[in-house]
């Protein structure tokens, strides 16, 4: 349960600054994030790790000399914004470029993906990592679909290192790559967290039972069980790793045995008396192992064993020294604080370039097509939710009500300042992404960057470019979300209403008309989506349901085509 | 809840052994404990601290350079044994002599102190501390009374800087005792532990309220509450211990504020920001401040702050530099690994003196007498336990028997080997000691040790000696175990005991007939005791039920002194 706090949306912020406060020797705050107090030296890369907040030590903890330059922390069990992860990586790069390491969770993927774009965009090189070592959460065939667990740890750790030795990005990238591919963890749970604020816990393990391979958001497992004395368990979880030992991959491993948070250290050591045992039956040299909370959920009960197979380049990382607030290893020379040129704020968002009045008359229209979505989402909003609730956590609504606010709010002022179409739309977009939170807020901000760019500033927007612009939002949004239509997401109402538009259009139909026709077919596939809802229920993973709003997402897509349908006569 | 175990009696030892493992850098296992894996230099200062397992990171975690130079581990929640203090201690020796620093409760204060003692009959300057922090315990006019809790961090830690530092034992036990008047600890606690193999939680809190004050084995607190937002803790926590200042003692203040085991460090860190405004709103500079698990209760929901008000030598030794498992300070010289000279063993208890046939003949009979009290107290077993479980923890019948079986297996060897009466006895005594566990057991052992001193192994028992040896062991009883007539403890009918076999050996009856008066007044006493039982019922403090054994105690001393009668007649 978790107890201490006063307003559970200022959880995760003001954890941090607290962590901040008591760990100045190690971290500095950063909106969103930390910093390294230290200074690093100019050209070396990057390590930039980050994820939802909930998970302490990971990530602020692993900041630091010798492991990661700068941690981003989202909310509670929530991705960071796009935005946040840029701006904290923008802070962080020392000319080396950066690589962005994280879990893989579909939200943290989405945003991290889009922040990569932008500061590539920039002129900054970045790499992207996603670990994948949580075993019981997809088969070996379908190894890159894992989520990433405690092996954050060891891979952040070996890449942190490699970059603190002065690799190249191109280095410390392949570096990674492989602890990644040779990472595996694997977990047990007995009972499950309690979100601040919330008055149960998130999910439940029967009193006396043990749940196998359940996720640290409480994503299913793969059994239940009794609970087992220290010797079986050790057993089941040595078993289950050593079973998938990368081909040729030797016998030492880094091994950490990982608390969720009401797992106390006294019972992993226990635990750790048999895992030793256990590692050393199944052939296994143990280089450096860890026994503690490295990767927490909260006050989840439960443990995880993680292992790394080391070649003398990783072990060598492995082993380096570092200076975190959560791990140790070894004495760092004393490094001088960062400098203010390292503390550079990041340069306000460039200002949109000159716009002709038609296509400023076009942005006013966008503008106050936002006006109007963001009054029909705040009105749908409770139902949107109870719509969500059903298969979800039934915060779509409250995302959907922000995010269109918040680019209401932004394309108001772009338009008013005589911005064109395109950016009118790109600053919308950039404010519905910052906003609106979660994954969905991740795929409306990047579908509608996408669909900007279909737009100009110099003219007006035409059935043509509507046309393109709704084509290139929904490739970016499949791209980038990894839906395809059946899996009952707005995918589902997005492609009929993508062919309709561009079959009337081709056909000759004004914008308004094929707008107007388009939205139509995608209420009746949204309609044919929220039907299977009840069926689907809460058997659906959690994390899919907790990030993907996968049905909601088609109901409020459908509504906001059919908002803007009162407006497409003005833009043809 | 406490999952992770093969079984309940061998927790504590194999969770030691799994840190001894995975921390070999800084400690190295000792039989029940741990020593310093670094080198220390001859003639510095030991600390030795200790005291139940369940704490973690206390004790085991505070050993290394800078702060302690061992640390003893007794059963979850339990004190170490007389002995097992004694070996540690004098394995951690340097030759300038040995702080032993505890927490304030029964069974340490008994079983270090004991050991003190011991040592000291060894030629070694011992000092013992005892913490005292905790000021929901007891009011600030009975301080010496009070439990120690999170406060023994900064009091070891003070005392381990000055002992790093060259101090003699003199001046570390000035600076160790200053540090503790100075601190100060209050807590919230929002549920129990679960102890290991136990099927519930050991005590709980009513959901949605918190307890104040309660004591980290469960012992009653001052007050409950509804939990409070962490603004409104913080100012609860800030103002009780501002209340309680020191006098004169300025306004720099080392914190602590920590985790009791399931309320984890985000949550910490949130209620940091609270207590860290209020601190300065007291007018208190914080000083190095720790948030964290430092003092947990295995997987206790609650927290904790400590303050320990500083002067300028206590704040150099709070700030110096140490190199523990749980708190590393700055950067200390890495120390070469200690020699074998350092792990000596601890020479094997010294063989009895010579014996006259007629003392070996004493102590043929003494040693009958433990084969008949272990044969009582076997049967009487499950019957004590009951009684004890009344007010208690049912487990004073266990440890009677184990002590007494112990006492009886080292007497017949003693006696088999040729021992008088006085080294028969004080064989036996130490034996029960050693494995009875508890504090009864450390009683029985300390009050049959001074009963010895009485005897010799020239000199057959007579009666004069044997009414100086009960006077002597009822002293040492009432001094060690502070318990006063009326206490409902053993001394309530351990005293009309002493006196009626005074009265009658000095009145010229027969050792044998004085002995059987006297266990009949004794059992009159331990019924009035335990008929009391029901009314005190659970109302009793925790600690004082599961450590003192206060009723029972009565009924197992007045069943010994009956079985005893029948052995009277050889002894005079």
């Amino acid at each position: 349960m978790t107890h201490l706090l006063d307003a559970a949306d200022s959880f995760a912020a003001t954890s941090l600054k607290g962590f901040c406060d008591i760990h100045a020797r190690l971290v500095r705050p950063t909106p969103g994030g930390v910093l390294r107090a230290a200074a690093t030296p100019a050209g070396k890369v990057a390590l930039v790790i980050g994820g939802g907040s909930g998970h302490y030590p990971a990530f602020a903890g692993y900041v630091g000399p010798g492991f990661a330059d700068a941690a981003v922390a989202g909310d509670v069990f929530a991705s960071p914004s796009t935005r946040l992860v840029h701006d904290v990586a923008a802070r962080a790069h020392r000319g080396g470029g950066i690589l962005l390491g994280f879990g893989n969770y579909a939200g943290d993927v989405l945003n991290f993906g889009a922040a990569a774009e932008r500061l590539r965009s920039e002129g900054v090189d970045v790499r992207v990592l996603a670990v994948t070592d949580d075993v019981a959460s997809a088969t070996a065939a379908e190894m890159a679909r894992r989520r990433g667990v405690a092996g954050d740890v060891p891979v952040f750790k070996i890449a942190g290192a490699a970059a603190e030795a002065g690799l190249g990005l191109d280095d410390v990238e392949r570096v990674a790559l492989r602890a990644n591919e040779r990472t595996r963890s694997f977990g047990v749970a007995f009972g499950g967290c309690t979100l601040p604020g919330a008055s149960g816990p998130l999910f439940s393990v029967p009193a006396g039972q043990m749940a196998i391979g359940l996720g640290i958001h409480g994503e299913p497992g793969v059994g239940e069980s009794s609970i087992l004395p220290a010797a079986e368990l050790a057993a089941l979880l040595v078993e289950r790793l050593a079973a998938e030992a990368p081909p040729g991959a030797g016998s030492r491993v880094a091994v950490i045995l990982n608390g969720l948070g009401s797992t106390k250290q006294e019972e992993l050591f226990v635990l750790w008396c048999a895992v030793s045992e256990e590692l050393a039956k199944a052939g296994l040299s143990v280089i450096a192992p860890l026994v503690g909370e490295y990767v927490t959920s909260l006050d989840m009960e439960g443990c995880s064993l993680t292992l790394t197979w080391l070649d003398d380049e990783l072990e060598n990382f492995w082993r380096a020294p570092c200076d975190t607030v959560a791990l140790r290893i070894g004495a760092m020379a004393e490094a001088p604080g960062a400098g203010p040129d390292e503390a550079a704020e990041i340069a306000a968002a460039p200002a949109w370039g000159p716009a002709t009045p038609a296509s400023q008359a076009s942005g006013r229209t966008i503008s106050a097509g936002f006006v109007s979505l963001a009054q029909a989402l705040k009105e749908a909003e409770a139902e949107l939710g109870r719509i969500d609730a059903q298969a979800g956590d039934g915060d779509h609504g409250q995302g959907m009500a922000r995010g269109s606010a918040a680019a209401a709010v932004a394309a108001h002022a772009a338009a008013d300042a005589g911005a064109g179409a395109a950016s009118v739309l790109a600053a919308a977009a950039n404010a519905w992404a910052d906003r609106a939170g979660g994954t969905s807020g991740a795929i409306w901000g990047l579908g509608l960057v996408a669909a900007s760019q279909a737009l100009s500033d110099e003219r007006p927007v035409d059935a043509v470019q509507l046309q393109l612009a709704a084509r290139q939002a929904l490739e970016s949004v499949m791209r980038l979300g990894g839906a395809k239509p059946g899996d009952k997401t707005l995918v589902d109402a997005f492609v009929p209403f993508v062919e309709t538009l561009s079959a009337e259009i081709g056909a000759g139909a004004s914008a308004s008309l094929a707008w107007s026709r388009a939205s139509h077919v995608a209420r009746d596939a949204a309609d044919a989506t929220a039907r299977l809802l009840p069926r689907l229920g809460r058997a659906r993973p959690l994390a899919e349901r907790s990030l993907g709003h996968p049905d909601a997402g088609a109901v409020s897509f459908a509504l906001c085509t059919r908002v803007l349908s009162d407006l497409k006569g003005e833009t043809s």
